[in-house]
């Protein structure tokens, strides 16, 4: 601990690089000093709030009759092969083991860039008739890519910690129904949870994920202007079904192919997201429900009446735990303000301070690390207080991140806006003819920018054209700069 | 879903082979169809129970200080070359990465066979000041090891899950302390809350952690009459932090070697220790506190008052839910004889059935899995009764392992008694002279037999003679065959 008289961190907006680089170090997140490129340590810190967001969303999928299970590390290289469009998109990025001890092995194995070919064997064991079906397994885990692009911390990395469910369904309608429950699941942990706005895309077919007939994708816009895919659904329909041979009896006595989703909830980019989304000069603001300390008690001590204010302090710890909130009472020897700077450095959302003073007037006082306000709260309405700020804070988070987004929303009608797209960054919302050599210009024109995919649910008036190549425009389309 | 007209599983203590396939298969736990040697599937069934008992042990070491942290898969060679010892005991058994989308890696990577070479590199960086101790972190994770004896699914794999807790304090003595606080903590879990007895053994000079001082290990005896070591806590002393120069300013302003302990949990160990020990014929039965299903609600429907029935099962599930257990009511089409039979096969540890007779009576019928009795309780005291179960449950469990670890235990006081042991299986209690070679022909007589140990507290009289050698016996051995 080194005293509250740390300087404040950069502007996120204005050098986010900087700014992302030093939260992660002063606020003990990760440590990227492991050696291995890709490849980081998650510190307690960061641990924690990661068990957290695995938690809600685990219990989400439990709620919905998912059922959690684990597959290895490594898949055979028979299993990964067998789908083709997969193996194409997948065989530059892994990661092979082809020795143990002092042998190479016969076959080589592959480390799980994710797991479709190594769980989907098994699902043509385990699936046998209509009444086996939906089959609704996930994981949480890690994966591992070998990213060829820079690495950047939590962001784009050579492990990365998520959650993928897989699920196979008796009918195309099912899948489908299936992909919705996946995006509501991600919408309202976003807007209700995490308080994190995000574009929901249906991904344009070249940038499907490798076996899918359709994805399904949740960008999120960084302080940079850049956005962060932090989940995907996918309708795989029936490619790796047929692949693998999974089949079901039907009620009518046929067999048939299963139909299949999945999605990938990227724990470890959403951790990014909480960092860089909501936080600031001061360090991490965590929305209520998913800190892994939801509010920490600090006794502000004098020389006389320091056993009344620990007394205090105890009594509204044990009054709080048992409300079921995570909470913490500090009763290190640092003085306030340093202990003041480190709970708020790691983000946690609400503090309350007790001195005699509070004592005397029968309050507490509560600060809320996302305004950094102070108020005077009676003792008996401290609860009350705090579910109200649970809520507050979530929707003052969710409203900072909807004007960032709004203001870096544009529209789109020429290449000359699309080139001042690329230098100011942010999302651009343009007609297009849907055509792939035209996303293709517009990544070259502009360093990197790329047609995200369009709006799901968005309806669309009078399309007007492409405003790339001039011929007649199909579809509304938002492009932005991807990690 | 099969009915209720399944045989019961052979008996396990006349064919434990037979009967732990089986029930693996039967209760759906791991699938073995996997195709790389030493890995299994973790069905839901299983991936539950091991989820309950990961939250068990991460919540007893928040309570004890130790915070998680997450460390990468991945070891560089240089990392895990550092301490002598350890890179001797582990070399023939690490998996190697060697290669990444179609090139060849400049530096070899290892998949972690236990993590001290991973983490203590940042330890070193970490630790400053006597200030920065203790460091108590732990990682649940999976570690890999290619194990060359022959593989049994969860017993012994090449993928195995576990905790591993690595603790660096500032004194030999506060070490031996953690150590202790680590055998307390098992200890408290193995017979509060999973009923399982155990020894605890300090493992003999030959048969430590590769790079420790001192390995104590806890011995579970298996139905076949041989043991599995599901946990470990060492002394590393300074054997790692020399090697990763890890050292602190101590208050006296001197640098000194920081004083390491590590601590391992064999989380699927454990989850194959519930399995083996507590099943019957009928399946699983699992302790109260870390079954994934607590209870289940059976409505025992006839044609008439069938609403009522379900109405009185939903208000009981409603109460049981609010009380904080893990409750299912299983409104499902089947008869209720193959529910009895579904749930008693994954030991949900206590039923409750409710049929219109139940409702006029005002009592619904519990059934505990332990002994498969049947009793009526008054509708008012069924909370006071699960939570009597819960206690009486988990004593009956542990009552029957407990006999079951006596008539196993003998003396051994020849060799003769040695290959009587070696027949029959089981554990011996034998006075030994402290030699590896007379252990070596221990083993080679019995065709496995190992000196495991001393046990931790036991205090001994007039020793004797080594029961095999003849010469000057130096302590009291436990000799077992394990897995």
């Amino acid at each position: 601990m080194s005293g509250n008289n740390e300087t404040p961190l950069p502007n996120k907006y204005e050098n986010f690089n900087k700014w992302y680089n030093e939260i992660l170090q002063r606020a003990e997140l990760v440590d990227l000093r492991y050696g291995v490129k890709g490849f980081v340590v998650y510190r307690p810190n960061s641990a924690m709030i990661m068990r957290q967001v695995y938690r809600f969303f685990e219990e989400e999928l439990d709620k919905l009759k998912h059922a959690p299970c684990i597959f290895p590390v490594v898949i055979p290289l028979e299993f990964f092969k067998k789908e083709a469009q997969h193996i194409k998109g997948f065989l530059d990025e892994v990661f092979w083991v082809t020795r143990a001890g002092q042998h190479d092995l016969n076959k080589p194995l592959l480390l799980r860039p994710t797991s479709e070919t190594a769980m989907y064997p098994l699902y043509a064991f385990w699936i046998r008739s209509y009444k086996d079906l939906p089959l609704k397994l996930y994981q949480s885990n890690s994966v591992y890519r070998y990213e060829t692009k820079a690495t950047k911390p939590l962001l784009r990395g050579r492990e990365f910690f998520w959650i993928e469910a897989h699920c196979a369904h008796r009918t195309r309608e099912d899948a489908e129904l299936q992909v919705l429950e996946d995006m509501k699941v991600m919408s309202r942990a976003l807007h209700e949870v995490l308080g994190v706005p995000f574009m929901l895309l249906e991904r344009p077919p070249w940038d499907r994920f490798a076996g899918a007939d359709k994805t399904y994708a949740f960008d999120v816009l960084f302080p940079d202007r850049s956005v962060l895919q932090i989940a995907t659904t996918h309708v795989l329909g029936e490619n790796f079904s047929r692949a693998f041979e999974i089949m079901y009896k039907d009620e009518d006595g046929e067999l048939k192919y299963v139909q299949q989703t999945c999605f990938g909830i990227g724990v470890s980019r959403i951790l990014a997201t909480l960092i860089s989304v909501h936080g600031d000069e001061y360090g991490l603001v965590l929305p209520f429900d998913v800190a892994p300390t939801q509010v920490v008690i600090v006794p502000i001590l004098f020389k006389e009446n320091g056993e009344a204010v620990m007394e205090k302090c105890r009594v509204i710890f044990e009054r709080l735990r048992e409300r079921g909130y995570r909470v913490v009472l500090d009763d290190s020897d640092e003085r306030p303000g340093a202990k003041f700077y480190q709970w708020e450095l790691i983000g946690v959302p609400v503090r309350v301070e007790i001195g005699p003073r509070d004592i005397e007037k029968g309050v507490v006082t509560l600060f809320r690390r996302d305004t950094r306000e102070r108020m005077a709260v009676a003792e008996g309405e401290l609860e009350g207080k705090i579910e109200e700020l649970r809520k507050d804070i979530l929707r003052v988070l969710r409203e900072r991140g909807e004007r960032w987004l709004e203001e870096n929303l544009k529209e789109i009608g020429s290449k000359e806006a699309l080139m001042e797209l690329a230098r100011r960054g942010g999302i651009g919302k343009m007609p297009f003819c849907g055509r792939e050599e035209c996303a293709g210009e517009i990544k070259a024109m502009t360093g990197g920018f790329e047609v995200r995919g369009v709006r799901v649910g968005e309806k669309w008036g009078n399309l007007g054209i492409c405003a790339v190549c001039g011929n007649e425009a199909k579809q509304v389309v938002y492009i932005a700069k991807p990690y």
